[in-house]
């Protein structure tokens, strides 16, 4: 074990000496400016609004009015502000999320395990971070260009493609690794931090759906292999210019796939790594009777996974509406408050269903109905209106209930959270739904693409057939992808814990401490 | 019950059907703006600040100076997208005050009865936003007019208004529903954010008061009642343009009832309607001797509560902060150092009375006080100076010390949390207080009435006496038809679980959970 | 007792009694701005960035551009309304770490005393904020001048200060008690609450260490004592004017004493604190043998612990970006990113180091690595790249174990939260490490020195000697004071409480709860 350890030290360093290596290579690039002294200037209000300035006009009328021409480049870094405070304070609340993941998967699993799963949780924030900052973040968001409403030079501008019929499909980025060179800039290293607590989200998800019998060293591995690879190829191929988000350009697939804040990109890659890995991993022990029938193995900590739910529910304001990456894009009034709506008809939802089927309204499945309303209404936020926003987050907490009972009873998957159901399928979902309930008031221009974005509902059946792309393309590379990479990483690091130490609990085996050493525990599903 | 559960999933249905009718009554509206892509004009830096532009500037000079012209979108987009951040990010640290809810309340019952706590404060946000959404928004906001601060169309202009002596008494607003039709605009839902997160907190108040005994369907039945109709009548007599907003106005009773974040609108009527559950709800099997004498019942997770009152301190700032609307408003610097300070001051008074009058600092009572000190200062925030704040607060915490032994030994109404004397007793004496302290340095022009704010010890009694009839009328309209409701209720679905229920705990019985599975629990006080 | 708490209560009156001699004896000072109405002018775009006009320019062209002049007001408005915005959301987030500090502190201690732990949590934010609203400000601040960032009048601009040599070297400021006078001011206000929030966390980190056996009564006095003067006092000197920020003005020594958002001024004032009281109080019972090899006593809740540890990781960014105390200072992308990173190389290295020495990748001191990286970054964060951030993050993690380890077992000092090593140490290092690592991309005109901010490794030794300097002057000052303090106040008020109250847990004698009355404990290590 020790060795292997000082193999990843070693990994560590080198990667740190290669810096400047990779910082020299883009020499040509243009001057990145990290103070952000000159970011955001008069150019930043040219077309910044309706009835803003054109070029020309600051061009012609600038020499007659110079006192406006340099009250401008007040009022462009004014805008810059604003949108990167608003940028900045976004990414904190998805940051925060890491919280809750950690307190509702603990919450729901077992208390001889509650000092392994918040390990779980909260090293794969570390290394997760680390890990995209190496080369995650690079492969997704190297080929970008620039983010407009945070102004800046546009230094993230090498995309890997492929040309096949004339087209040029981007693959992924080549600029950015370790922030260093060009990318030692104001404007990209606040575009990191938002994206990196998104990568984050994605990599935790799968440890709730791993938890209890996980070693925490294949863990290491896969916070590694996620964060710096899996990730960061869809992540490119939807948001950072990659193929998907241009099959409306060359293919006249609407706008290409559309995925407001994740629920595909985050979510759903979330969801399926999660899939991978539980299948590969197996149940946990007591899980499934002889006969393959489950055994209920309840959350240890209520009060504790409720709490989480809340804390994701706060932060997912971040996720959804920081993800104009601008304050300045008034649209952020309706993505938080269609955030808002779907989580509380996710919860409603679930709870009806489990009182009518089950007989009593399940706080369990209604915590996760309510985390179900918010992964669907992560794609469609910003481009549906309030009653569609209802709609989904309903239809999402009943998906979700007849998703735990599928995986559990049918697939005979032992989720000890649910996380397949709430990031995986209703991540599917949540984009499906862009291409049904997008409502033609917002995304004009979007993936270069001219006109807004409208589902099949509104007369677009090409955005419908997009996201179907989007979905299956997630589905088959995520998958594929996660499901060799734990049978693989099995035969070097065994992925399982010693049944002995899985019986008496990962605390102290893996991460050497007891939860709760002074709490009287009962012997019963220990 | 699953009749009873049809029932409401038939009424969600139909309600949802409702909204193109609802829509369409609203044909003659201004265009609203979803994308808000127009919201944020040259208009919006007209008196913004002192030396903007007036009109004429704008008429005159523009023709003369047509960049700077062209630049005036800008800026008023800038100051329109700082006050809609700052806006919704208060509106998001206000909604995590549910978590501190839920930790409090929980963390002050006992253990049995963990989940059924937890699930009622977590569906009161659920359940209080989709009725919030039907109906109560429109009934409290309808009227309004706009939101300068937020700009955009006027779209909430329909009051409905009862003539009296001349002057038209606004009692509800008719715009709205479903948040569809004209409301179907960026800055209206940003609105509504904000709004509904103020209403859930009232909506949570009573589940403290009213936690271990009650029926989780008679809960689900307040939560829509309180959240559609008694919260937004109240709200929009103060803060929607209704009768009590008028009464400076009409009668020269200083600037009319002016509660500035919500002592009476929120935590009032919450209290209020904490009482009046209380008192039919009756108290916890064992609360009381049968000489009438009360018996502790200590909460059973002390850190739990306080790290939820933690919470709610921080979410605080968003609730009074917050109520400008408006970050560019710089009163908020004042309104946010004064609720710190008399929450401060409110655990400290607190701490003090328990020390000199019962020997010991009795932590429970602290974490009362500080939230009793946030109570208390939310009306008169931004109205009073530094000292004012210090003096408010630390008035509300010895007043919370009497209130909870009053209540409890006098009144004898069980209230496990304290949440009457919290929000109710402290509630009133916030808004009393702005007809005392308010020192005249803010609030030009509020409910239109010219000059500033001033309460009896800077010479206004008028405004004394309109914040006396906000507090009378509160307690009367919202004790009367809280406590009709719940005793109506109480014919069809009953208030009270079995009491074999409260006594093994609420938990299986009502929620399908055991909060603690693995944790030996003591027989003392389950 | 009752006797001290009068007395106490008596001071309290005669202070508020003291507001207004405080206040007229500023009656020559500006005119403050309570409302704030007039706070952002024209004069606020003037070299507000680059290309910005200057002061000339708006005299010359405004006559001639008389829109863009009245255009400029709402400008310059909205800049200072987006800078107040950050100002106060990122102090409501270091506020928050209060909560981060109560979980952590008490989860990593017993049980039977987890209800005073989060007293003093609770009441170290009441008390300090009186003493600080006291006179802590106006010592600390109160000769600070403007700032700039924020507009408004120059009303702190007191300092006291003595002459050596021909130079004046700040000590105190004078102005801003009771925040009363010309300090009811909207700037003032604004400024008051992000240093107040600092101050707590200097002010609850000593609360750490010295858990589990001190009596609340002797907490109190520190509290105020800590708040109303030492914290005040250093502070003054390195950011409020003081003599350490001009050693660079008067001894080219760099930028003089270089402490971005506190490494020193916070975090290491509060682990020299806790040393001080850690030496005085003593070790717990039972922590050393008699052969004096320490017992191993582990904290109770782990997951509450890593809970806070992540609410004190979220706080963190308001902490560190939000000391630009501008949003629009776009630098802020780069110090919340690279804090972002050092904490992961923190919990990232302290894991290798546990796991390659200790054989397990030990969770509780990853959160304390995670912590440590925290406090390291804190001074250099703004003037470093992403590279440096993660070595000083690595840096600090295996600095923190080495600390533990040395405190406990070569000191014997009994530090159940490990705050010495991670506040103090690692405080330490924070500064140093400006000294070593600026790279002089930042910090240009820094307290009166032109060109930017470099480290010995950029070349420049005096940046180096400032910070050694800082560290020795914090180190002697802090300890000696807390010690003489904590010596002299357990002559008055025991700082220990009564051995048969440490072993029965500290919970019902000192603050009247019990933390978990229902939850059956094990006698281990109560």
């Amino acid at each position: 074990m020790r060795k292997n350890i000082s193999v990843l030290l070693l990994a560590l360093f080198l990667t740190i000496l290669a810096v400047p290596l990779a910082a020299s290579a883009d020499d040509a690039a243009p001057v990145p400016d990290p103070s952000g002294a000159s970011i955001g200037t008069a150019a930043d209000v040219v077309g910044a609004t309706a009835g803003a300035p054109t070029k020309e006009d600051m061009e012609t009328l600038s020499a007659k009015e110079p006192l406006a021409a340099k009250l401008a480049d007040v009022v462009g870094h004014n805008r810059i502000s604003i949108n990167m405070v608003w940028t900045l304070i976004c990414g904190f609340l998805v940051m925060f999320m890491q919280a809750g993941f950690a307190l509702a998967e603990t919450g729901f699993t077992r208390a001889k395990n509650a000092g392994h799963t918040m390990a779980m949780n909260m090293m794969v924030y570390g290394i997760g971070m680390l890990g995209y900052w190496i080369c995650g973040f690079a492969l997704q968001m190297g080929g970008v260009g620039g983010v407009a409403s945070l102004g800046g030079a546009q230094v993230l501008a090498n995309e890997f493609t492929i040309t096949i019929g004339g087209n040029d499909f981007g693959l992924f980025g080549t600029t950015g690794f370790f922030l260093s060179g060009v990318s030692y800039d104001a404007v990209v290293f606040s575009v990191f931090l938002f994206q990196m607590v998104f990568m984050d989200t994605t990599a935790t998800i799968p440890t709730g759906t791993m938890a209890e019998r996980w070693t925490f060293k294949s863990f290491v591995v896969y916070a590694f292999f996620i964060s710096m690879f899996v990730y960061p190829l869809y992540a490119n191929w939807v948001w950072g210019g990659g193929f998907l988000s241009c099959l409306g350009k060359f293919y006249a697939l609407g706008h290409g796939v559309v995925d407001f804040a994740g629920s595909s990109v985050v979510h759903m890659t979330g969801g399926v790594a999660a899939l991978a890995g539980g299948i590969v991993l197996g149940p946990r022990l007591g899980k499934f009777r002889e006969d393959g029938t489950p055994v209920a193995i309840p959350g240890h900590h209520i009060p504790m996974a409720v709490a989480g739910c809340f804390i994701l529910a706060f932060g997912w304001f971040g996720f959804n509406a920081g993800s104009t990456l601008a304050g300045t894009d008034l649209r952020i009034g309706v993505v938080a408050t269609n955030t808002m709506l779907a989580s509380a008809a996710g919860a409603f939802s679930a709870m009806l269903y489990m009182w009518t089927f089950y007989g009593k309204p399940d706080i369990s499945m209604v915590a996760n109905g309510l985390l179900a309303g918010l992964v669907a209404i992560t794609a469609p936020c910003a481009f549906v209106n309030s009653v569609s926003a209802v709609i989904i987050g309903a239809i999402a907490g009943v998906l979700l209930c007849l998703s735990v009972f599928f995986v559990e009873r049918t697939l005979k998957i032992d989720d000890p959270v649910g996380a397949i159901s709430v990031h995986g399928v209703n991540g599917a979902f949540g984009v499906l739904s862009v291409g049904l309930f997008a409502d033609g008031t917002y995304g004009d221009g979007l993936n270069g693409v001219t006109g807004t974005v409208k589902g099949l509902f509104y007369g677009d059946g090409g955005q419908l057939m997009a996201q179907i792309l989007g979905i299956c393309t997630n589905f088959v590379f995520v998958f594929i992808v996660m499901y060799a990479f734990f049978k693989v990483l099995d035969l070097v690091i065994p992925l399982r814990v010693k049944p002995e130490h899985e019986l008496e609990g990962l605390d102290q085996h893996e991460v050497a401490v007891s939860a709760y050493p002074e709490f009287v525990l009962q012997k019963t599903h220990r």
